[in-house]
């Protein structure tokens, strides 16, 4: 897999944030301006960066994306505000470009200021960093309590010319809609205009990021940017065409993986698990059913346990809100029924087959309801104790 | 604290579900047919004690409540609803009164069929326990995770008499509105119409029962029960009389202190948090902001380490759909001001006061967002090591 995309370069460094010298500051350099699209956490309580970068990409131009890890900048006050300013001027400054054009983006510990001033001696470094092939080490710049890296890359062909769509992406809590990140940073060299790549990319966070749980929150930062540099010379991906079909295709995968990753990721979580819903009386219906069983704390635990409490799903289903009769649900673990029409399948082997299916790393929690047609599915992982103990004391 | 009302008699017996002998089969028994007024889980599951229970206090007349633990008699289709009927026929039987007056309840893991055989051969022994001072004993067979049994009782004059409250509940885990707990059962010896009781029980309910989580679910069998035998003689108690307002001030004393009895031993419990909210726009959004706080897993792992991360408080109160400016959020632990304005109190030692008070048993958060006067609480507690110990493998 090449994490290379055309008119890009990326960098990431030290910048004096996390204790131990690991990397906190990442770069992402688009060679000319850039179309930008991106979409913004829906919690009221939003990080400086956010606001800032929001109110930049109002025009849909970008040149530069400064990430911090380490620290949120997020219920800092004016200080933070001007904090964030100042560095991406500080960028923009080593960059030989308008300040306009660079956002920030941060993540990490909420209400502590930035250290600024180590941060600014650390842009030259890290502009010095930049490089083609930097992807890896801006995504291991962006990381707080991540096991590792989070990349993705598609291609598509548009015309006779081969795209790329690289993604990067960090989160491991705070992850639930909407959105389903903490941050994520795709790249791609297809030209596309800044209307259809935004429709495109809110599409694709809705069906991805956005069916994605850890923990149930929502945090202060969370932020998806896509940034188009046309640099292969394609010809533009319009609305509706085939190329613009690959493009979300593209772009769906390369979320729908990245948001995989971070569920997988979810912190301590050792089970990746799909929670499916089937025969809904609509596909909202069958999503809102997904999502509560998939945020169950109950649920949660039990799959951390490798328990096939099916009590705990049915619970959570008939207290989402959404009308089924409990008399016609069945649930299935893998491909092991172990459920039907409101009674559970009365086998002891049933019971052990499912939980072997449970031991997996990766496995899918089936719930049909028998309401209707309608399907929709969530990505969620076990609430076990390298969850408490991460976030017990995440701040010390 | 006397636990005894006029007109009731309680017993507690082994009944063949538990392992180990422990007490697992209840009986409440009025003398005489007594009022009864509940409130049942919104649940669309509804294990088949709720239902057969719903449907034969319509008449608001009841004589026996049959309780068994360890089991909770859910998604166990005919054979269940078979079960509990055939139970409570035997239990009228044995106490010779009409089965249309016994109601049964039912908790504990669901799916299982319950032992039927076995608990109606302890019937008979269940009956001769039955005594005016047995209401510890039917508190200690209603348990299932619970580490202790929960009662509370309060007392109120109506004209010269004094009548009793005495509420006896099991719950510490599925423990979330509506309802926010598994059982409840309160026996009074006042004299009060169907109606009034039933109003007021709803009332007292949703000030206390609803808003109390310890994990955010609701379960299929949750039920609050009120009997009233009138036997101490008192006159009728009526709506918005002096005697109707403390019936209720005792109603909602009893409710209240169960509550945070439930919560406080919400499964490996060490803290009870008072979430208070002030300042919102309405009451209805200050309870909105309360409860997403207080169910936040985040906010929950932070009161387990006695970490004073009022970030995740902040960015709870932000996602909880309730309109405020962040800027002019201040959040206060026990009494140290740890966040004001929209920005930390910037003092070392601010934390370590607060962390001092998030290491009590019991203590507020308060959240004042600087919107309006609307006023509201939640009660919730800390999610540890214990929580996920019990609830990974609750069935073996």
């Amino acid at each position: 897999m090449s994490e290379r995309v055309t008119g890009f370069r990326f960098a990431g460094v030290y910048g004096g944030i996390k204790a131990g010298g690991a990397l906190d500051l990442g770069l992402v350099y688009a060679e000319r301006p850039v179309i930008a699209a991106a979409v913004f956490t829906k919690n009221r309580v939003r990080a400086a960066p956010v606001t800032i970068s929001e109110r930049r990409l109002k025009d849909g131009l970008c040149r530069a994306i400064l990430v911090n890890s380490g620290n949120a900048n997020a219920c800092t006050g004016r200080q933070g505000r001007r904090a964030a300013l100042a560095l991406t001027r500080a960028a923009a400054s080593a960059l030989g470009v308008s300040a306009r054009l660079v956002v920030p983006a941060s993540t990490g510990v909420i209400g502590v200021q930035l250290p600024r001033e180590k941060m600014e001696a650390a842009i030259p470094s890290l502009v010095s960093d930049l490089s083609e092939a930097g992807a890896a080490r801006f995504a291991r710049a962006i990381m707080t309590t991540d096991r590792g890296p989070k990349m993705a890359v598609a291609r598509l062909k548009v015309g006779r010319q081969v795209c790329r769509v690289l993604g990067i992406a960090k989160g491991a809590g705070m992850i639930h809609p909407n959105l389903a990140t903490t941050l994520a940073f795709v790249t791609t060299d297809a030209t596309i205009s800044r209307s259809v790549l935004s429709n495109t990319l809110r599409q694709a966070v809705d069906s991805t990021f956005n069916r994605a749980t850890v923990d149930g929150d929502t945090s202060t930062n969370d932020s998806v940017y896509v940034l188009a540099s046309g640099a292969v010379g394609s010809r533009a991906i319009t609305k509706g065409s085939l190329a613009g079909r690959r493009f979300a295709s593209a772009l769906g995968e390369v979320l729908e993986s990245l948001a995989k990753q971070i569920v997988a990721d979810g912190e301590g979580a050792e089970h990746l698990v799909r929670v499916e819903v089937r025969g809904a009386r609509t596909d909202a219906d069958a999503v809102q059913i997904a999502r509560t069983i998939a945020s169950s704390q109950l649920v949660k635990t039990a799959i951390f346990g490798c328990d096939p409490n099916w009590g705990r799903i049915l619970a959570a289903a008939g207290r989402s809100g959404a009308r089924f009769n409990p008399d016609h649900v069945s649930v299935t673990i893998g491909d092991v029924r172990i459920f039907q029409h409101g009674t559970p399948v009365a086998h002891a082997k049933t019971e052990a087959k499912a939980a072997a299916v449970m031991r997996r790393a990766q496995y899918t929690i089936t719930t049909t309801v028998g309401a209707g047609r309608g399907i929709g599915h969530y990505w969620t992982c076990d609430l076990g104790h390298e969850y408490v103990r991460i976030n017990a004391d995440y701040r010390s």
